[in-house]
């Protein structure tokens, strides 16, 4: 979806989009990073809000109304004069069943082309966050976690086979590393990887890459946007993952006598 | 290079395969996964061979020669009565510098397509090959080991920031793993990776992928053959993977307060 400067705004597109899946017959959906406000450590402070407010109602509310169960996006949190980047997670009921914050913050400098410092304003999270639902267990991270593998990988021990990550590259990493990081994660955990990302917006100091992603766990991509607002409503047939694993068995014949990851 | 049912042929195309890069500059060699030998379960036990016999000598007194190091691809080395996928690297002076084991034995089962057990026949190395050169540190693993992100980050943490890997994919999962997982490891280590695999050969039981490659710490294909015979002959400056790591700081902002991979 395409943000723009006003949270109610940005809500009632949500909403709509909301709206456009479920008549298509989605059972989960997924919002992108930052859906409520424009990502940028300037509006992050404005547009914060503790748990429970405006944008948390709405989401819980749209969850029930449709039962569906519905992958917040992220927006920003304020908790204790912290301000987090933050997703909710709702059941079909609009029961908060859980809740990631960005636990790896975004800072990039790439010399004449983007500096970002997410670390500047925003707060990070400790959580890993794997989450059961009637059709077994989903991961959620956002964005900067794709990129440490240790963390795909702790999701993937703790059982998620369908893992969403609301993000947003930009011009300089998009077109490189977007749709490389999700293919990397879905094979090398055997997992299916869904990408949500805000639509390309370039009047924002920050321009989203868009490419919305749906990745298989045998690592193809079977669905992709382009930089414009749009929904991707895909089937996702979660025996698959069983399928890969047992005719490449990369998880079960992980060295675990030479290395472990562990969780502290 | 294309590999044949007969060692002495095969060690004779190695050496002239060699001495072209060398005209050509090459300071490091790079040979295929069982580069003097047909890929396959029936072939290993006859071409196995104890450290310092026939092909160690020839990688050996090439290096001597050409004044290069030389990752001798990998051959099936016999020791007291087993048998490994091994890789030996020598230096400028033909002294044996490091030496890799398959770690990961390639174990493979999609129905009516490909199955392939080296595990019937190979047995696995237990080390992490990482080797000190004039020119840094590099690394060393074989094919399929290229599938465990933790053996990957285990090398780079070790100080690795060039890797090599003599692989032979199959046309099975080479057209959608084999670019992807060398772009995958070099952005998620920021690392140079290197892959040289056999050429194709159809009339084998196991079918080589080719498409020997080199990748940018970026995650940039810099260089790829496709599945004939054929060298590749590049520069690398190993300066850039500590530009990239200072532009998005991946290794710096792992969180090791959450988590940790120990080698054990």
């Amino acid at each position: 979806m395409k943000i723009v400067d006003d949270k109610k705004v940005n809500i009632e597109k949500a909403d709509k989009m909301i709206l456009d899946t479920v008549k298509r017959g989605a059972n989960f959906v997924c919002l992108p990073e930052i859906f409520n406000c424009p990502y940028g450590n300037e509006y992050f402070p404005k547009y914060a809000e503790k748990e429970g407010e405006q944008t948390f109602i709405f989401l819980s509310e749209t969850a029930k109304k449709h039962k569906i169960y519905l992958i917040g996006g992220s927006i920003p949190e304020l908790d204790n004069n912290k301000i987090y980047n933050t997703s909710y997670v709702f059941n079909p009921k609009g029961e908060l069943i859980g809740k990631h914050r960005k636990v790896h913050l975004f800072d990039i400098e790439v010399e004449n082309k983007i500096r970002f410092m997410e670390s500047d304003v925003l707060s990070a999270g400790n959580n890993l966050t794997v989450i059961d639902t009637e059709y077994g267990k989903i991961g959620v991270a956002i964005c900067f976690d794709i990129r440490f593998v240790e963390w795909f990988r702790l999701m993937t021990l703790n059982g998620a086979r369908l893992i969403f990550l609301p993000a947003a590259f930009n011009m300089i990493t998009g077109p490189v590393h977007w749709e490389l990081s999700f293919r990397a994660r879905a094979v090398d955990n055997q997992v299916f990887m869904v990408g949500c990302a805000p639509a390309r917006e370039s009047n924002f100091s920050y321009v989203s890459y868009g490419n919305s992603v749906i990745v298989n766990p045998w690592g193809e991509t079977v669905a992709r946007l382009d930089e414009k607002e749009s929904t991707i409503v895909r089937e996702i047939d979660l025996d698959m993952v069983e399928k890969i694993r047992e005719q490449i068995p990369i998880l079960k014949n992980r060295r675990t006598d030479l290395y472990e990851i562990n969780k502290k």
